[in-house]
């Protein structure tokens, strides 16, 4: 085994339901990988008898007595709750014993509690959250996607270092293309950060395209795209809100009358490729990165499908060693800084 | 005539061989409006002959001999084109010859000219740009998209006002829920600002709905969405990107094989009735609002058919009186205030 993986089973809307099954198939594909279901350990075995499998040498149930509510505040969580899911599965990568921590929990309770548990890495001021997103030419890294409001340019050029390593491990890219989300291509446009933070990525080793704008996300234009967490949010959320109405108006239009249920009956393997295409569930799976250990976040909704892509992707970034990368860059900068 | 619209015909990607036959399509389907074409006088004269058209009571040329280039810088525009058709449509709203302005040229120049020229409403400190989007269940009104960065809460309710009347007089509802856009619903997210703003808005006399989040914009949740310009440029840019990206993919999904072709020759009417409901030609129009004048700005790429939206959008403001409005609005809170 090269990686285990500290699964939080209890996050996210179907909780055990979902993470188990999921962490089930992960196992089964992946022969390398380790996992521990971390939660109410009843809850655990009852969805592991359900399935058919025992705990063994990759599969271990760790109990923990309680569970973050998806409401619950962040520092509620993290000063009530110590032996939350979240918080034993942050503890088992803070002691060797995981390499990575999923969930599909609270992101601001994941946040908090991994920061407290596992602090961030040297260099870096605040962890970002970073999702990989479809393009026209391929798929393209974004972050950060709302840990972090009134962001400064220091923190944005930390982001780009963050996600430029990013891709180069798990996408194999020796020099990922790193875009700056501004309101126009031209340098004298945006806010003072983010003028500031382009001057900083000019200035840095990393390979920095410029300015990039809001459909350049789409379109590919870079390997990663650099923002304000604030920015990032809404950005995301807001393609998240148009794709989910695009479908509903193609579903009415498909359904409106006879003659458009049978077009649809003709067109269903058409229309199922394009679904299978743009699937949010396989970009399921952001990551919290800066932490001193890998930790991805599940969507809340995802289903076991949805999950595996996000424990896919933490066994990705131990395994590639994304962390080390980073650090090794950030001490690299920090020596050129000082010399 | 009821509204006499100035139409800066050199504008956007196509000029003149589109703003002209937009103006006359809108001239034969709105028999209460009357339209000045702005520009080089040549070239719209030799459009005015190809379309058959002579200018008449409603239909006059007002030469203009400088245009202002798509990538031109906003200030030099304003510094060294005096006789551009922005500034000469501009003026012509500023003597009262024409109650809207019409362009698809240089956001920036059209922004800087017209502020120049007709100055701000009283009590609005930065006019912001507003636009219209569908959504699950109608429509929903956005601003700011690009006006302003840097926001202060002030400005943010601002904005609120003008959105909330502009829906209150072109959509004809009495009083626009307003959303403000955040990164969470709860009222402890977001930025110091978003915050502060929410607290003003709370205390205005505008149907303040709370926070919203970028999906909300598509679920319709409220009539009016602000943010800061920054935010709402690259809100409404990610989703041009995904549609385009969207669109490409299914094209090719149905271009991918014999049988793929054939379901999409099935399929065309519904997937024609899909098209034509999310047109974004028919949202063609985004408002300059808080000038002393109603200035459109129409997309640099629009066809005529998207170029008589906007039309219409401005005389339909002109009409509706909506400046008017947000005068009275404006002057009534600073009663309330000096109380």
């Amino acid at each position: 085994m090269d990686v285990t993986v500290a699964i939080d089973c209890m996050g996210g809307d179907h909780g055990a339901h979902v993470t188990v099954p999921a962490a089930i198939s992960e196992l089964q594909h992946d022969e390398r990988c380790a996992v521990v279901l971390v939660g109410l350990q009843d809850r655990i075995h009852a969805e592991l008898a359900r399935c058919h499998v025992q705990p063994g040498p990759r599969l271990r149930v760790q109990h923990a007595s309680e569970v973050v509510a998806m409401d619950e505040q962040p520092a509620t969580a993290l000063r009530n709750k110590k032996d939350s899911s979240i918080r034993v599965a942050a503890e088992l990568l803070k002691s060797g014993e995981a390499q990575a921590v999923v969930s599909a929990g609270n992101t601001g309770a994941l946040m908090a509690i991994s920061r407290f548990v596992l602090k961030t890495l040297p260099g870096i001021d605040r962890p970002a959250i970073a999702t990989v997103l479809p393009t026209l030419k391929g798929e393209t890294y974004v972050l950060d996607l709302g840990a972090n409001v009134d962001c400064t340019a220091e923190h944005l050029l930390q982001f780009a270092i963050m996600g430029s390593e990013l891709v180069a491990c798990v996408e194999h890219k020796a020099r990922p293309s790193v875009g700056l989300l501004n309101i126009g291509e031209e340098a004298i446009k945006g806010t003072e950060v983010v003028k500031q933070a382009a001057e900083l990525l000019r200035g840095s080793e990393l390979n920095f395209y410029g300015n990039v704008e809001g459909d350049d996300i789409y379109k590919g234009i870079t390997d990663v795209v650099v923002c304000d967490g604030f920015v990032g949010n809404v950005a995301l959320k807001a393609s998240e809100g148009l794709a989910q109405m695009l479908a509903t108006y193609l579903r009415e239009e498909f359904n409106r009358t006879w003659y458009s249920k049978l077009a649809g009956l003709v067109a269903m393997p058409v229309l199922n490729g394009f679904k299978r295409r743009v699937d949010h569930r396989r970009y399921n799976g952001a990551s919290l990165l800066g932490l001193r250990g890998v930790v991805v976040k599940s969507h809340g909704s995802a289903d076991a499908f949805a999950f595996r892509f996000a424990v896919q992707r933490a066994i990705e970034e131990a395994r590639t060693g994304v962390l080390t990368h980073i650090t090794d860059r950030m001490s690299h900068l920090q020596k050129i800084a000082a010399a």
